[in-house]
């Protein structure tokens, strides 16, 4: 039976996150984080659930990252409603001890006045390394890369998302110093980028991944998906029924991923999305395969109207 | 009057050394950090000197860390001396708790597998991002980079080396979790760019810079002085004379960092040394300036022979 908690407590000085974390800790007692940028659903609530199996303390962090978009995505549109956030976690049994929610993580109180700032990011821009942070020219300039897993797929098409990433989970881990994070695994790379980074630079922590959470009829749930129009959310179920069709294939024997790709490609495209990319990689290295002989996961990113869809399943034959 | 403490406690194992950490602080003990990369002279022993003033313990590490080695460079002959730098951090009056010598801090007990690593590997060799680590082969792919800082000076000389500083300290902060670490200005460069790390990071560590530690001849100590034959030696100190002559002139009126920066070079070059780089910069942002007008530090880099020194001198005006 869960015990009843006190109410959520609001921290947003990333100095008192890190003072309350401090003395829990030295009374004995293991915190579990559970990152997000709000809008929270199911999937979230999933997350926070495992944590609890693990932790007897729950910070659930509510930050969008700027660093993780580029100025040309949907930063000014993703969807939030901070209240309500708190309304649902205050409603989840076993509850929730802190929600930390920063205002801006990369603002140091400097402006940058230097003169060769500009040409130093024109340059960066030339790469096509500007993140929404660099764009409002706050100083901040350390970025954690986790060099060949965030190459393909995401990395592709987001050449900032998990430069920004991996640099904003730091921050977190350093700032809550949790002994667990849970992330889903709905962001595969993501998760695999997050388990790399922690074993590579030596952080204390286990990360934990969350198997995906589906609406009823399938489609995986995600913050994004409010911007689905009836119609788009229909076509958009192409992508799980896809996925879930080729893995029952590769049960059945189909083993060439150059087969189970077009089936997913080919199905999407039918269904009127626009397909970022569909790969079939090893779990472990994400690295595209030919045959299916290891344990792999098929990974979709594709476009509904304007909304950029991404899911995946796992094979493990 | 200082305490005589027990004979350090050498740790290699990095679980080993965050379970003493986390005990230590447990009971209450503050914990300074002195990264060193071993062959201990007075500059290392100044900067524990220094990390007593502000901690209970002491952790000194010894680990040649090859992530800032070029496979080009000189990682093979860097000189070591592991039983005399233990002898010497027993003289130390108030004494060092730890050591930490850890083997290798990049070798995570797998070997890479896959087809890819080695085209990718191509790629970063083309962008001449290969350290010692790399070419090892272990898997390592986390790196973290201050971007801004870390390209001019030696960052141009040394593509790989303030992102392998970076990520070593990020590892050692992770293992050794103290709560103040310090660096020599004799790596002013270096410094810099951990102070900015640890601010951009949210690294909960101070990060303290000690002055520069010169033999009676005016020579910055270095480990590498010892590969300097007496005759170059004596050469080499045109470096610390022409930075001491150019502070002098700029305190008596000459602000032009053109005409400063040429005597600099003029006396290195006379006296047969090859100059990697003299520039004036900025103390903060290390952005060369025309004109001494804010705090400025002259930092140069010279061969004498086969050995690459550095050294430096801070203006306030």
């Amino acid at each position: 039976m869960a015990m009843k908690r006190e109410e959520i407590k609001i921290i947003t000085d990333k100095e008192e996150m890190r003072k309350w974390s401090r003395s829990m800790r030295a009374q004995g007692n293991t915190i579990g984080l559970v990152p997000t940028m709000g809008y929270l659903h199911q999937g979230h609530i999933s997350l926070i659930k495992e944590a609890q199996n693990h932790t007897q303390l729950i910070v659930v962090s509510i930050y969008v990252n700027p660093s993780q978009f580029s100025p040309s995505e949907d930063l000014a549109t993703y969807p939030s409603d901070f209240h309500g956030d708190i309304q649902k976690l205050n409603s989840i049994s076993g509850g929730v001890d802190v929600v930390f929610h920063p205002q801006n993580l990369y603002d140091y109180g400097e402006s940058i006045t230097t003169s060769n700032c500009s040409s130093s990011e024109e340059k960066e821009e030339e790469k096509g390394l500007v993140s929404c942070v660099e764009e409002r020219k706050l100083g901040h300039e350390t970025w954690v890369r986790v060099e060949r897993l965030e190459k393909g797929m995401c990395g592709k098409s987001r050449p900032v998302f998990f430069r920004g990433v991996a640099t904003v989970v730091t921050k977190l881990f350093n700032i809550v110093e949790p002994d667990v994070a849970v992330f889903g695994k709905k962001d595969y790379q993501q998760w695999r980028i997050i388990r790399r980074m922690v074993r590579d630079l030596d952080f204390s922590i286990e990360v934990i991944g969350c198997e995906i959470m589906r609406d009823a009829d399938g489609l995986a749930m995600s913050s994004r998906n409010v911007h689905l129009s009836p119609n788009e959310r229909e076509k958009a179920l192409s992508i799980s029924r896809s996925l879930s069709r080729a893995k029952f294939a590769a049960q059945n024997g189909q083993i060439s991923c150059r087969e189970l790709r077009n089936s997913v490609t080919q199905a999407i495209l039918e269904a009127g999305g626009k397909i970022d990319y569909a790969e079939i990689v090893d779990q472990d290295s994400l690295e595209p395969m030919d045959e299916i002989k290891s344990p792999v996961v098929i990974c979709v990113a594709a476009w509904f109207g304007k909304v950029r869809l991404i899911d995946n399943i796992e094979i493990n034959l």
